[in-house]
Order: structure tokens, then sequence, then C-alpha cells
């Protein structure tokens, strides 16, 4: 096991970044510095919305289900019109899809998607679950429909469940999560029932204090998020002393674009000065609001050499990316049990070189047996990034927005700051003899260098 | 040389394709069925379009220029604010800016584009030169900065040239290129031109009645095409036989989302029958119009059955795949060409492995001075998919939505109609300790069937 | 003053109704069935405002001001820009414009607005302050002007005030107003407050019930309001015994286009129950939700034979009658004042015909005198209808949007429910001899029937 | 009849415009200073578009159908869903309703109407028939339903006809129309045939140039057509010496939004000159393209100090009123007989009142007699103003956006260049004891001054 921990040093690239060239480093603050307890934190969350949703009116059978690991994996879609978890790849074919925690075989799913297919771009209808909030939302949803499904009250119908007068569709019962998300982030009753057990839900690294010490020597450096000041505060009080620059209640991803109004934050009272803040940059102040070109002038730096590192793949990486052109580095926490897995797995099955056998048919039940086995260890929706040889959707955003990912910001501790973290000079040729074109690697040295 | 012919036959897999499963294969028209003599064609093109700008009133030293095949690549973007033609990645990094026929610096690129980026997504701006049609237009952008700005009547402004009262902006200038674009299209000059010396403009392959023929054998084939119906007649009088269904004025993309009215064709007059065709499918009978959904009625075949063929990356292929889920087979000419310079360049250069170096500034240098050198061994915009070590915004979107792709759609010949195209099962590592997310590959055996 | 008590009873007509085919009325609640008492209710609202604007940063000069409800009128236009409120006519002609209290002449406003026009589509920029709701808003934007022109720490600038590091803009104080006025409403201290003196604040007029029971008699009558259940408690228990159906939270104007679920109340809770109502009408139910559709669907009624009773001249009015093709009377408190200060001035001032005299400027000059001086028996801003012989952006859409009109939906009580508002039958010609395309009028008799 | 003849003279007013205070007015060219004769002109237009459809594959029966001017009135909305010709109020209310020739009785439109209403916003399926152009398409629409729902060859659905595998829907029906109508202006057909016998087809005023050189004594003017160069050349090639400026190819409504590049006009060739122009105004210049912005630049006027005269409701007048605040001055040709017959008519039916009869059914049964026999003296579909006594669409826009309005712009000859065009000072009453919003009126003496 020795190999998972290497893995875990690791920052993977997907487009050369030479570190030496960034003028300015910036962070976002939930699941990037703030770093939550796997799955203790998505246990409260969900514990959190289930009880919401029975105070409204949900059946007190909710109660029973508690939050189950192994079920949810990130990105997924949820289909508001069928009720149905699915995982999709950039192109929208369907890799897997259950309804409630009953996976549905092709059959199935040709009935619901005729083509195997969903138009993702259709956001009114698929909502994709991107982040790490959403996994206790995910669960959620598996459970509500399992719930309506099996109580003899409810007809099933294919939009939803009938009961008398009532009809319970999965578009209100989305509707109804949704609006339970809001409800336990916007009262505070996530954030205070974190804080009664911090030791319980957050990760306390030695090494981040480190981390950021060591930016700062080199670069500039700032935070931007979308909690709002109090929020912010808790983890430590001293945390602004590492930053340049401290912004909240970003809106991201509206802060890569027009963005809202910059107000600086009275540290005392936590309350908003009134107006636009026009000044120059105020050491130990904390801003409200603004935008990533306010966060450009205020600094004086240009997006080409900012690298931003957050979790959010939507609001924090291919926004600050398409919009503004920044380096990006993307938070990936499942990254060191998906790397586990896959080592583990690709030696025991893939090390015969499936070239030499001649019968397709017997190559292609070997390969599905494997695949099946190996997705299943990830837990029951398969891996983050892949379902058998296919990319998910997430996979393919990561590869496009994302120049480099690691499972932690700490990472980062293991390269130097003259570090060039190099794509492979390759466009085609993936085997010996074989082109293809490739999108990039990671260069590391058996001598990793702290 | 011999390398380069066995190049010619392969197809390339970005997703894995059971040929056993297709039901239905679909053709585009131009560049996919009828191939045209590259650069004689580009060069007839280019002269209809440059004698039409004069006889608008640009000036007459304009007949000076003659298309060198050696300037332009296809998927280039015109800056029609500062007249530059850039090669950007699909982030929108600017990989290359020429400015008439001079290339720019570092420095002066960054004087246009402070990030080094551009909002690509901004379409008002920035036209992407996608087709092969374009490519006549990709050189006169050339031209027209080139002679405006050595022209001594015109004073060198930033958004176009000045003359006394008269302001030739970059903008109206491409405006101008459009319409001749248009002019050189609608009134059929183009065709006339081309039907005059078929010899020289349009490859007869004997192949291709053999790939139809087999391909007739074993599944459906339709011809979808944006061109009319009496354009699509001179080829051969006889094509029609090799479809169960023909389609003209299809009008791609929208043909792949709501589409027109489907209209039968007189082919004794040409015109078009008046009311909308609502009956079962006619042999022999032409249409007009329609949408991918009507195809499908009309042949009883499901999109995911369905293999599409063209060579047009937005109108073909992503539109098809994005909106529909078809199978999608990208025709890249070019590809011929890609190949043997990257062959016979890494041959050269690349063998050595760069990992042992511990001198990270001598590596660098060393592969921009290799690159730099394969770069301009495709002409002087460099490659349709790199440029260094970076993918082009074609290349990634090459490897996002086709799902096969070769130089011609002829290279089906050479695979029976049983094959498996299959990427490669490979999740990370792409040289043997390094990993990384791999999309994609092309495995053909060495006894390649046919 | 007789006649001010007679002016009371008229509906005005601006499109023929007749009474006796309306199958259905529909009532809006606040400001429409619950009729507030001015100037006690704006009072009530400034205050709250204005001490919220404190809370949150503004300073306490801000005080000293109090709701003057000689100041503002309804309708007028909030320009964010440069913080002036404005009087247009429909096409966005500038009758009137003041900044904080101070009212600009010709010159100064060509200044700020060249052409003395808006383009009042740019909802951006321009906020149109449409409901009584919106008095005590309009005032206090007269208010924040008013003491940051005269406070001598903030410097004047065109879009708005300067105070060392910090810009108070137009367009922030715009938005700090509107998110107090959410505050306000969404945390229920308005209600709290008027409930603590319900009689200062709320009419209680012994007509309304028998109004209501008289309609109910002869036709379906049904309330949709935007307020939630808790909110439409309070009047009276019993108030649900008049109406065949009642809808809150309507979201209107969203409740006139696509609408939302339509969701039972518990109305000993007052919590919504889970799911779609997809039953019959139940009497006694209170619904939530929904849209116009649905309502004529459960009463069974066609859009064309309801006549709905509000307010809001957009979200009641204009888009009842836009989408959905409803009969419309709106309910204009102002309108007892407007008649009055009409009647007694045209009677004064505008009884000799001017068309005798021959001296056009001089009928300029005492047009504008007499004009002037009956606009400002209105209020400092004027009518709600008229600047001059101009046309309110109000009264045009009064005008294009509401059949009937009223100062209060009692003065149905005088009117059968046979009658027939009849707009007059006249194209051409307003006075003897001169042509003019007339709208409507109102007829009544002299013998007024109940 | 010496009464219609001095109406013939009137200009009307809906809001006030001091003459004095004009610097500038504009013209449009077709149909106000180019005034075509009427029916003969509607006639060729009708006789080219049938023959175009014919041509195209319309079945040969069509050429029996000749132009009837006393079916159609501007103004219509042709439903592309259901083929039917509406004539609506500005809500949508439909006021009449005929299906080919055929007019639909109250129960009919019911049933293609449920709530008697189309919302007119769904511009994608109601077309307005706006301009004076649209008279023969107009009819045309009407000929083609009646001649396939008599045709025997032809099954009647709901939307269109069916023969065979073929269906001719009503929306094809319209594409065809509007294609011809495309084809019939853009071919230079239509054009061709008015100038082979211009005496037929064009009124030759001499009171225009007497017009026009007094209009240039004492304020500057313009012409802005949508027409090109060699259309606008054809009516007297020393027309351009009675503007300041004459710009063609206005593209408006576009033009009065961001527009167009400006170009110069080769008066020699008849061909643009490249380049945008960007010098001053030069005298006896053609132009092309441009915006209302540079119009006023290159006069160096305020929108608010431009006349603009033109006929079509939309483009000329809704758009440079909304857009940029102009004074507009609508040509309405109709005008001379809708007031002769109004006059004729509320002469011998309307004198008595109907106020002092106290039977309401009675009363309603007379009016509607009397109203019917008014409307059909207009023509089939009534008059373009008024159906009974409701107002037409074209009616209301007229008012909303026409400040002055007339048969001809020639009009304005009897009004010295001092003259107020005055709304009349009333907000309300429109009867001695009634009160009624009035929009304006029309202030002209019995000595009209020229």
């Amino acid at each position: 096991m020795s190999v998972l921990f290497s893995f875990d040093y690791r920052v993977f690239v997907n487009r050369s970044v030479t570190l030496e060239n960034i003028k300015c480093y910036g962070f976002d603050m939930d699941y990037t510095l703030a770093e939550y307890k796997s799955p203790d934190y998505e246990d409260l969350g969900f514990e959190l919305l289930r009880d919401r949703l029975v105070s409204i009116g949900y059946p007190h059978e909710l109660l029973r289900y508690n939050y189950d690991p192994t079920f949810p994996t990130r990105g997924l879609v949820f289909d508001t019109m069928y009720g149905n978890l699915l995982k999709v790849d950039s192109n929208g074919n369907i890799l897997l899809c259950s309804h409630g925690f009953t996976f549905l075989k092709r059959d199935k799913i040709h009935e619901y998607y005729p083509n195997n297919f969903i138009q993702r771009g259709n956001t009114d209808r698929f909502y994709i679950l991107n982040t790490l909030f959403n996994l206790s939302e995910t669960y959620l949803y598996g459970c509500l429909v399992d719930l309506f499904t099996r109580c003899s009250r409810f007809v099933n119908c294919q939009t939803g469940f009938k009961h008398g007068d009532l009809f319970m569709s999965f578009r209100s019962m989305f509707q109804d999560v949704r609006d339970a998300m809001d409800f336990v982030h916007d009262t505070g009753i996530l954030k205070e029932s974190t804080l009664k057990d911090l030791d319980k839900y957050v990760v306390r690294d030695p090494n981040l204090p480190v981390l950021l010490t060591r930016i700062k020597e080199v670069a500039k450096v700032f935070l931007a998020t979308n909690s709002d000041y109090n929020y912010t505060e808790y983890p430590k009080k001293q945390w602004r002393a590492f930053f340049d620059l401290v912004v909240v209640d970003t809106r991201k991803p509206l802060f890569f674009a027009e963005g809202t109004v910059l107000r600086q934050v009275d540290t005392n009272t936590g309350k908003l000065r009134i107006g636009t803040y026009t000044g120059d940059l105020q050491h130990g102040t904390v801003y409200s609001g603004g935008s990533s070109d306010i966060v450009c002038d205020l600094l004086d730096v240009k997006g080409k050499d900012i690298l931003y590192v957050g979790d959010h793949i939507f609001g924090d990486i291919l926004k600050s990316k398409k919009r503004q052109g920044w380096k990006t580095f993307l938070v990936v926490p499942e990254l060191a049990k998906e790397l586990q897995v896959w080592t583990e797995n690709s030696r025991k099955h893939l090390d015969s070189s499936c070239r030499v056998c001649p019968d397709i048919s017997a190559i292609q039940t070997r390969i599905k047996v494997v695949t099946y086995r190996m997705d299943r260890s990830y837990g029951q929706l398969g891996s983050l990034l892949r379902s058998g040889s296919r990319q998910t959707l997430f996979a393919s955003q990561l590869m496009r927005y994302a120049d480099l990912y690691s499972s932690t910001c700490i990472n980062l501790l293991h390269y130097p700051f003259s570090y060039l973290f190099r794509a492979q000079s390759v466009l085609v040729s993936s085997s010996s003899d074989m082109p293809v074109i490739i999108t990039g690697t990671c260069i590391y040295s058996h001598q990793i260098p702290c």
C-alpha cells in the first residue's frame, strides 16, 4: 500500500504550467482550504436535509434512511422528469442509470431514453450534481424515489407518484430538495452544527499554514469565496494574515463575468460598509463582492499569471479559464481513492495485452467482466472519472478546463516554486505505434523534491 | 515513403464504435463524397473571391496576389476588430497570431490581447474558419491586410485603414469578403467553373462506388447535403442509385434541430414540389429540407444506430452528436500530410527521452527548436491539430465530437463491417509510470483485413 | 363639494364590458380588497425602510426625514444611473425630473438626457415605481439624494457621491433600498406592525361583504394574491366563505404565464401540503401557486368571461389582459383626488374656449400658467395621469389594458349585474367638428341604479 | 362632397408639435414621397406574386383570381397555423376573422380561438400585414385558401390541405408567399414593371417639389429609404437637389438602433464605395446604410428636433419614436376614404343621441345594425381604424407612436411653419359630463392658412 501514499503527493497535468511564472495564487474556501471529513460531513448534510423534508410534510418513513457513502458519485445528473440518477459522458450518452436504488438494465433505459442519450443542454430538465456539497442531495434523491416506490399508499406513475388528489411529481420533489438545501445553508444550521463538533467535520492539516506561508514568500495570494464573512471566520480568526486579499460573497460564477459591487466588510461587526470601495488594496481588510477584474486591479496582476485553486469544476475552474484565461488547479478529493482502485485493479487484470487475442467477442466479454468488477470497487455508481472505458462528463470537463489537478492543494508543497508542470510533448501515438492525440500527462521524477 | 501509404488507410478512434451495430450510414456531399483536388480547388475559389472584391471597388493591386497553399491552416480564427488571424486552443489561448503575412511576436500579441487570450464565445467579433471552403478566404484576409498595410495611400489604424474621408475597417473588410463568398456560391459561378474542368478540380475515386455498394449490402445509406439539387446532380447522374434516401438543401446545423419542411424534388425540372411530403420513403425520389428526425422516421432507424460521415466539424459532427446522439466519422483530408510530417520528424528528434535530462531550461530550449522546426513543416501557420505541444481548438473538437476520423471515408473499405473500432481501455497512465486520462486510440492490427 | 361624492361612485370605461356576460369575478388582495389608509400606511412603510437603511450603515442623519405624502406620485421612474426621479409619457419623453427634492429646469434635464427622452425598455437602468407599495420607496429616493447632496462629507459626482475610498453610487443606493424593501416584506415586520394597529392602517368597509355576497349570487368569485397564506389570514378569519376559490402565493405575473405547481394549504398549520393538487375544486380549501389556466379549469370558466379586479397595472392588469384575454378592472385609489382637482380647476380656468383667440403665444402662456397651477394641486410631482396636456406612462397603460377603472372596487355596487359598461361608439371627433380617435368613455345615467 | 375635400387638407394631432421648433425634416420614400396609385399598383403587385406562385408549382387555377381592392384592409394579421385573416385590437381580441373569403361567425371563431383572442406577441405564428405593400399579399392569402378549399383534389384539414402524400400547410403556403414577395422585390421585376408605365402607377403631385422647397428654406431635410440607390433613382434624376442628405439601403428598423456601416454611393455607377464614410456631410453625395445617430451627427441636429415622415407604422414611426425620441408624422393614404365614410354615415345614423333611450337591448341592436352597415362601406374587412366601436391594433399604434398623421405629407403645405399642432388640453371628459382620458385632437381653424 506504499503505492497509495506515493500517489497522494502527485499533481496531474493537462496543460503545461511553469510555476516560476505564476505571480499570484488564488484559493476557494470550502473543500479547498477548508477540507471536510468524508463521510461524516456528508452524513450531517444528509440528516439536515432529510429532517427538513419531513418537517415540511414528507412521510415520516423517510427518517429511517441513513446516508450510505458507497452509493453516490459526484457529477451525476438528476432527471427531474423521470426521477432517475444518470451517469453520462461529455456527449450526453448514458453510462449508468438508477431509479431509486435500482440500477436499470439496457432495455429499461431505452424505454426512458430511446436513443440512450440526453440533451444535457436542456438544463430545465437535467440538473448536474457537480459539487461535493451535492453528495448528500444525490443520495437523498435515491432515498425519496425508493420510499415512494415502495410505499403502498402511492401509485407509481411515469413522472411521479399519485395519492388521491395529490400528485408527487419528480419535479416538485426536486424543487423541495433544492429549497431544503437553500434552507440548510441560508439559515446557518449546517454551519452551526459543523461548529459544534469541528474536529469531527473539518480536517486540520498543519501543512496548510506551511503552504500558504511559502506561497506568500514568492507570490501574491488571495482568497475568493462565495461564503459570507461570518461563515468564513470560524476556522481560525488569524487566517486573514495569510492572504494579501480576502474577498467573501463573490457569487462565482458571476464573479468571473460582470461581478457585483465591491464593498468593505467591517470585521468588528461582520456587516458591510455602504457604497462601493474604490481605493487601493488595504492589508487586513476583508472585501465582499467584486469581480475577477477588480481582483486583478487590486493586486496588480494579469489573469494569465494567476493560478486559481478550487473544487468547483463549473464555478471555479471552467469559468475562470473560459472567461478570464486564468491558470487553474482543480482539487479532487476523490482522486486518492480513484487512483488506488485503478492501480490495484489494473495490476490484477489488465497486464496481459488483449491485442494478441484474435477473438473479439471473447475480448469483449472479458473486458466487460473486468471493468464491471473494477467499477464497483469505487462504489455503487462507480468511478468519478469513468464507466468502463468511457470517460464521464466530469472527467472530460476536468481535462478541458483544469490545467492541473490533485486530491488536495497541499500537494503543491511537494513541488518547488521553480517547477515546470509539463504536458507531454506528444501529438499522436498512445501505444508504441498507434497514433492518437493526447491532451496531457504528469511529469514527476522519482526524486520528488520535498 | 511506404510509411505514408500505410498511414493513409487508417481510421482513428476517439470512442469505441462497433460497426456490426451500425444499421445506417449517412454521408455529407462536399469534401466527403465529392473530394476536391487541393490546392487547385482552393486556388479557383481564391481567384473568384479576389476578382469579386476588385469588381466592387477594392484596389486593383489585389489582383497581383495568388493563392499560396503553404500559408493557411484550417480552423483559424479571424479577429474582425484588429484584422488578425489567430490560432487558438480550446480555451481561447493564442498559439499563433499573424497580421497580414507578418507573424507577431509575443510582445506585440500582448498589446492586442493583454491576457494572450480571447473569449471565443464572442462570435460577433471572432469568426472561426472551420471548413475547407474557408481556406481561400483565410488566405484572402492575409492578402487584404498585407495590401492595405503596404499601400501608401492608406494610413494604418488600430481597427483598419484610413484614406481621406474613408475608413476601411477590418470589420467591413470581413463583411465584404463574407458577401463575396455568398456571391460566389449563390450565383453558381463557383459551380460553373468547377464543371468546366471537372478533372482538374474533383477526385474521381473508383473505390467510392465500391464502398457505397458494399455498405448498401449490410445497412441503409443516405446522403444529406446542404447543396441544392442542381448542384448535387453534376458529379454523375447515376449516383442516386447508391442511396436509400437523398436529401438536399438540408440546412445543417438546423437539420439536426427543428429542421425545415420536407419537400419532394421534381428530378426532371429540378424544381421543388409545393407542400410538405408526408408519405413513406419512395425509392428514387430526391427530397429537400427536412430534419434528422424525419430521416430517422423515413428510414426507420434510431440515432444511435447511425454513423454519419462528414467534413464539417460544427455542422456535421458536433451537432449530430450533441443534439441527436449519432455516431460520427469526421473526414480530415489534411490528416495524410499531418501524419507524414509527424512521423518523419518524431523519428528524427524525439526518440531520445527528455526525461533523463535534469536541466529543465535546456530541455525547454531544445523542445522549442524541435517543435518550431516541425511546426513549419506543415506550412506557415503550422499543423491543423497542434502548435508545439498544445492542441488546437480544432483538435479538441475533433476529440470531443468525432467518434472516428480519417483522411477520407474511403478508408472504411479497409475494415470489415464486423469490425470493432475500440478506444483503449485505459483511464490513467499514458507512459509506463505516468498517469493521465486518455480519451481513445486506434486499434488496428498488422494484418489489415482488406 | 357634493360633486366629489358623486364622482366617487363612478366606474370608467375604456372598452365595453357587458356585466351580464361575466361568469366569474377575480380579486387581488392588497390595495384591492384590503384597502390601506393613506398616508398612514405609506408613512409606516417609509419608516421601516428608513430605519433598515440606517441599521445597515446609512448615515444617522437619514432619521430626520419623515414621509411627505405631497411629494411622490405613483408611476415615476427611478434612473439608477443619475439618481433622478422622472415622470415620463408612454414614449419615454420626460415630463418632470427631480434630483432629490430639486425639480430640474429644462436646460439641466437636457444635460442629463440630451434628447429629453429615455429608452424605457432599458430596464437595467430605469426602474418603474408602479405600485402603491412603491410610494414610500419613491419618497426615500428623494430623501437619500437630498441627504448625500447636502452632506459636506460627500463629494457630488455624476453617478453618485464620493467619500474617501468609498463611492456611493446611485445604483448601489437603489440596490440597498430594494434589498430593504424585500427585508421589510419577507421578515414580516411590515405585516406585524400593520396588525398591531389595524384600525389605523386598514379600511374596514362594510360594503365589501355586501359586494362579495351579491357577486356570489350571480357568478363565481375567486381571490388570487401574491401574499402567503398567513399574511392573507389577518383581515378576517371568515373571508374564505366569500370565495369559490382562494389562491395564495400566486407569483403574478408568472401566474398569467406558465405559473407554478398548485398545492393545497393546510389551513390549520398554514403549511403547504407536499405534491401537486390534481383533483377537482374543494370548497373551503385554500391553494397556493398555480396559474390562470388552472384557475379556469378548477372553476370551469373561460378567460373572456372573467373580470379581474386588481391594483397592479403590470402584474394584475397588463398581464391578465395581454396573455390571457381577461376582462380587467383597475383599482386606482388616487382617482378620487384626481377627479376632484380636475373638476375644480377646469371649472375655474378652462371654460372659455381658447379657439377663438388668434394669438398663439398668448394661448400658450395662458395654458402654461393654468396647467402648472393645476398640476401642483395634485402634489409636487403632479397628477398620476397627466403633466399639463400630456398623458403619463401610467395613464396610457391604464387606457390600453384596463377595460374598466375606478377608485375602489366597491363602486361596482352602484351598477346592476345586468349593466352594460359601454365605450362611446365614436371613432373620430372629440369636439363638434374636430376628428380624433377616441378610445372609450363611461356611460352612466343620472339615475345611478343603487 | 365638399366636405371630403376639406378633410383632405387636415393634419391630425395625437401629441402637440410646434413646427417652429422643428429643425430638420426626414422623409421615407415609398408611399411617402413616391405615392403609388391605388388600386393599380396593388393590382400589379398581386399579379406578379400570383404568377410567381404558379411558376413554382401552385395550381393553374390560381391564375383565375384577380385583385379585388374591396377585400383587404391594411393591418390584418395572418394566422399561419389556421390560415385565417384576423382583424384584432391592440390587446389581441379578435374583431373579424375570414377564412379564404368566408367571414366566420362567432361560434366558428370560438372553435379556432377559444378565448376569442390571440397572443399577438407570438410572432412565429402571427404575421402582421402592416404596410401598403402587404395589401396584395393579404388578398393573395384569401385567394389561396379559397382555391384549395374549393379544389376537389385536396382534402381540407385544420392546418392545411392534403392531396395524396403531399400536405399543403398554411404555414408552408405563407412561406411560399413571403419568398415570392422577396423574389418580386429583389429581382427588380416589380420596379421594371412600374417603370414601364410610370403614369399608371405613380402619382406626380406638382405640390411635392413646392413642399420640399419650402421646407428647405426653413429647416434641414433628408431622405432615408430602405430601397437601394438604383431603385430610388427612377422617379426623377433631379430629386437629390431637394435634400441636404440622401441615405439609401437604411435597413429600418435596424437604422433606428445600431444601424450599419455608412458608405458612399458612386452616383455614376450606382455602386457602393468600399469602406466606411467618416467625413463631414458632402452636398450632392448619396450615402448607403448608416443609422439615425449618424444622420443626427452629419446634419448636426438632435432627435427631438426632427420630424420624420413615413408610412410604415413599425419601421418608420414606432421605432424612430421609441428608440430615438423623434417627432413623427404618419402618412395614412386610406385616411381620405376613412373620413369620408365616417362623415357620411355619422350624419345619417348617429345624430340622435342614444342616451335618452332606456332600453339597452334596443340600443345594442340598433348600434349593431348601424355600425355593421358603416363598417361595410369601407370594404369587406372594414375600416383600417375600427370595427364597430372598437379600435384596431393599427389605430392604437397610430395613436401611441404618431405625433401627427394625415392622408399625405403634402398636407403640411396647408400649415405655416410657425404652426402649433396642439393636442387638446383635456384630461378627462369626452362628452359634457362624462370623464374619459383623451389622447389628442386636431386643431385647425376655418381659415386654413394656405
